[in-house]
């Protein structure tokens, strides 16, 4: 049981798009993800997503409307739902979800990230 | 479907220790919190639950030491653990942890807040 500092642990990685597992509750895992630039239209079928935003400004655009996220802002995107985040700067988020959840849903794409990679 | 700006929840309420709900993803509740001062002992004995600083430093007392968490800064406390938070200044705070989990957990307090109060 540490505590988790969020700067920190952004410093532990570069790579975008690919989340990092930093804390699990039950069965759910707190993820950090670095992002910029498009990702792929997606949607996860089983569970609900929460994003809030640490650091910079995200965009998730969904089938009929965009929402735009800035620091300090969540969203959370209903099972089912189709989205593609993007972000013109680089932006750094918070997910949580249950564990297991794989990045791009549905979808198999170059950005697909390799689940539970912890930092 | 409507992002949540936490800033602008806070300005919603000022009562202490009184969890307030914003989100809710599958069967779980994000929570904002303004505390001050003392909590009570108690313990959770069926979930884990997850503190967020936002804003200030917040404590959390354990029975063999204690945990100082700044703005940035998040903890799991496990299952069945026994803590009790405290506050110097007031701080606020974001939990999560599943719908319906009340906030003195095994114990009856003046302290004792309502469940599900929405903002």
């Amino acid at each position: 049981m540490e505590k988790i500092n969020f700067a920190s642990k952004f410093e532990q990685f570069d790579e975008l798009w690919s989340p990092r597992v930093i804390a699990q509750m039950n069965n759910y895992e707190f993820k950090l993800v670095k992002i910029k630039d498009e990702f792929v239209w997606h949607r996860h079928d089983d569970t609900d997503e929460v994003f809030v935003v640490l650091k910079g400004v995200i965009n998730i655009e969904f089938e009929d409307r965009t929402v735009e996220l800035n620091r300090g802002e969540m969203l959370v995107v209903p099972k089912g739902e189709k989205h593609k985040p993007f972000a013109r700067e680089e932006a750094q988020i918070l997910l949580v979800e249950p564990k297991g959840v794989t990045n791009t849903g549905d979808v198999k794409s170059h950005l697909t990230a390799k689940n539970s990679q912890w930092i």
